[in-house]
């Protein structure tokens, strides 16, 4: 999968290429997972609408994929560049402005170019695709937030549906819990600030054997793919950092028998064991920072390094990790499609 | 790079391809770090003596890379693997047994096979050639034991030197934790149990614009490479998962100057904005599980999933966060070193 | 680089990834090229008009790449997918009707979906681009009909402009052959028939020292990378297939001083030994087996392997050679600018 | 697949990633390819004795692969450095000692460093395994040598077994023909010369599906193998390069009904059709020039570029081609079984 677009260039998109022939094109499911990443859905997400509606270019005939590659886009319609060229020559602090303006020598400087969360948009596209592919071998994911700021959700094995998950605006599948993190949200947009949070997701139907075993083990692959989503700041595999406190013989998986299959007693590995899935539930965490972009005056520099001060205006969400959570189960999907056909191919 | 070899088969090793030619052999440097990987340095460390010397076998010619691809191999000499034929039919619960057996469908039951943290030679020896590269460039790298069990050593922007770190056994560059993390590692060696803890790294002295934007950002990369290494269970850059616990207005990194240069006033980033490097130290933690080798009797099944007991013997650490150090600064190095060549292409 | 699109989808296209920022776009270049690969340009072409403008996507701001991916789509506007739908179920002789469904279980048999030659469109867009970026740095490209049917133009270290290529419908830059080759088309299309010929190319200003030694070997990958476009039955590089035929003596190239610079005498290693560029004017070969698309009534079998009639009605070139110099140079742009960026990286 | 190793360094050797596990390890199969391919098996060819026996390091467990990287090596034994002390300064004709020191300001003179054909030895070595592999599927391979000099045998659908192959030392099939060969190439080796020729191959038992349609396609892929073959110069699939003189009505291969499978008349394709496999026998051409290093006096030129002469001694064949024949089925091996990997993956 490839992607391209900035958040105010003509369109975003991205091209799926070595996709299965053959499977129907998942178009709703396509448009749900887009609709609850979609800036707008409630009263405590940026008021953009951003339409994402996919055109497909390529690659389907029929309604089927073709095994083509499949080209999609989506058209950036609702653009305020002029919001922007305010912020030309000031570097606003934690976004990508000065980064990218070293890297290349050269910057889009309306909205935050390439390194707009709108390029997301592509991810959500291509992997909800590959969530109907792995959903034929009986695997499904599903993710959710589990903390904002201060309030917490542990993982217990809990397994929550989408509509669970989607039973609150802030996504939690814990109506209380839900409750506070709503209110801190609310509180920080009132104070022109933001927060942060946590994602969690599980995985259930992974066969054992996906993985590789050294550089390209599983779990590496999730978390490049989860660090690689704009914000996050981590990533663990099943215990995690929580491990680091832990005594080995608390946190082996002791092997047992269960309904006549091998499966382990607990399930501090996160269904992964040396890089390779062992059939167990996979889940993990997913950190995101609070978002960069605040009304709060803060201080910076210009292009010249003179100290200048900003308030980021604009339609910015308090806190990005309700709809982030389809982002997350998208990339999920993708890698693990990528690891069944890795899987296929020395069978 | 690509690596290669089983713990208790002939040897393994590795090749480095597209190596800048004309660079000295840094080969006292690899000594030094392969000895700090090397089992047995240490009260704390497991006795084995794996002398790992590495063969060169080609890709050098009069003590200098030449641009032809270094492979080198390291015997495997002090193989016991009579010690494993008792564990040929059982899973070592936490162990890559199961889901090797799974993935393959044949497995080589002799020490860890593939899984065995063995492999991490070739990429000390690696990483120790890429680092000798990148300090031509004036990138340097440190790395240090942060955690073991409950005790923490907190990140605010300390500059450790390799001899602070090596000053005690345990790596912890704070003289008074390291004495608390040792007495903790004795006591579990004595209760047959094992310890986890992370790995703070820090990197000084890389230019901004390292890092792509989107899919490989330079953490996600950093990310996958420490999440590739055995027993690593979490990665986070910057402030990591506490980020999901700030605001905005304390979480951004100002921007500011200092010396004529543009640079930021925090660092939650981790030098990192954006997925590209923005000329500010970049620092991460590694969370590493207990060691799943452990005395302790444990339960699991056997290949036809029978219980049994289990209590694995041989010679393993109770602690291998200290000899993860260097890996960890390996596997910084090559990735750091990979992006440099990208952002080189592409001048 | 990636291409998506099929001949009577929506839209083809293509994605730059990695392209050298702050370039000035070639639009005209561009647009150039891409008249010189568009049918109904000339009598001889077919008269379907394609109207190939390119609609650029992203990567693009104030006229200049900013190095982020560069997509780019041709709409498809004068599809006539009537005229396929008598094809539906009959494989055309020397077409990948029957191969594609074959390999997908799928066919999308309007056009030749994925297989039809209007993908070369967006490696014309892209190579075009790449040409731009590489005649900064010195290095120019130009190819030719050299031959059509029996008449043929051998390679004796000509240098020809575009200009001497364009003088003519054909595009063989010798004037008398290139009447014959015409009068020999001229018959083919009367004869309800096709002809194939071979394109040479040329190569000037690549510094010594591009391609790997190995697999990656330069004409390796400029072989591959001609084999790709649709028709070509054969790759040559310098000598080629004459070589089979010399002796030692005769082929070795004597290296010589010209103009204070090492060079060779003769260049029948068509400016690449060891795979590597030695400094000399590149020159290869390429052979194209006449159009599979003819008027003339043929044999085939249809889905259930029952023979049947078929004369492939619609536009169709009785000779695709010299719509396929642009092609060839694009091909042999993008080539030449990733082992350029390959060679910087190493540096 | 990827190798190392120079000619006159400790050993060379190569590593294969992702190879099916559970595959009986073909060790007589790789002995007996190795033995063909070695020097000084009869009197055409050079009289070094390299003594080619792979040491396997890994990746096998009780003789079949495990799924892990299985690397080998082959030691050099044989090394007589000081033949090349002479060549230090100086550029051999036709050779890679001056592109090597253009592109990595460095150049390890002994014999011809990573240039030597001995690097072939570790392709044969994993072709082989590919070929054991393919096997398994029903595909099988057999090459030969098909032109020396001026003696050509054309291709006209023969089917030949290696047997047939190695019934004259020259592996041409046709024993009138390879007598002649001989002749030339004994001529050639009094006159201190040498001589070029060509390999033809062919695959049966390819099942239809095989090859990417636009980049990948499965000639491209089989043309760039070959092209990396030291001393090729030319590639061409079916028709090759004399398509270019043929009508598409004599071109075209029609499709017919074989004993219930669709099939076609005849095989100008190849056994290709849109870089994708039709179920007719592969069949390419592979041209190799004259052996670079002759006995012959020549002119050329020291670093310090002033003109100066050279006669390589040495032990070189006046004919590589015989010898080359298991390194083109080698290569085919490698090629044909990536794509059924990546078949596998889609599926």
């Amino acid at each position: 999968m490839s992607t391209f677009g900035e958040s105010h260039g003509a369109a975003l998109g991205g091209v799926i290429d070595g996709c299965t022939p053959g499977i129907e094109m998942p178009y709703e499911a396509i448009a749900a997972q887009l609709a609850r990443r979609r800036p707008g859905q409630s009263a405590i997400s940026t008021q953009r609408n951003e339409g994402d509606s996919a055109e497909w270019l390529s690659g389907i005939f029929e309604g089927k994929t073709t095994g083509a590659p499949i080209a999609f886009i989506v058209r950036n319609t609702n653009q305020q560049s002029a919001d922007y060229e305010a912020l030309k020559n000031v570097y606003r602090p934690s976004h990508a402005d000065f980064t990218y303006e070293q890297k290349y020598g050269i910057r889009d400087y309306r909205g935050s170019g390439r390194a707009s969360a709108r390029e997301t948009v592509a991810r959500v596209v291509a992997g909800t695709l590959a969530e109907a592919i792995l959903k034929r071998e009986g695997i499904e994911m599903c993710a959710w937030v589990s903390a904002v700021a201060q309030h917490e959700l542990p993982f217990a094995n809990q397994q929550f549906t989408r509509s669970d998950v989607d039973a609150n605006v802030v996504r939690c599948p814990d109506a209380e819990l839900a409750v506070k993190m709503m209110a801190e949200i609310e509180q920080a947009r009132a104070e022109g600030d933001s927060l942060g949070g946590i994602i969690t997701c599980r995985i259930d139907g992974v066969p054992a054997g996906l993985g590789e075993p050294v550089f390209d083990k599983l779990h590496a692959d999730l978390g490049k793919a989860m660090l690689s989503i704009n914000a996050v700041k981590g990533f663990s595999i099943g215990s995690g950092f929580e491990a680091s406190r832990m005594k080995g013989s608390q946190h082996n998986d002791s092997f047992v028998q269960k309904e006549g299959k091998i499966a382990t007693a607990t399930n501090h590995s996160g269904g992964i064991q040396g890089g390779i899935s062992n059939g167990e539930p996979i889940w993990f965490r997913v950190a995101f920072k609070p978002v960069a972009s605040i009304a709060h005056v803060q201080e910076t520099v210009n292009q010249r390094g003179e100290a200048t001060e900003l308030s980021v205006q604009g339609r910015h969400d308090p806190c990005v990790v309700p709809r982030a959570v389809p982002i997350v189960e998208s990339m999920t999907a993708l890698v693990l499609l990528d690891h069944l056909m890795r899987q296929r191919a020395i069978k």
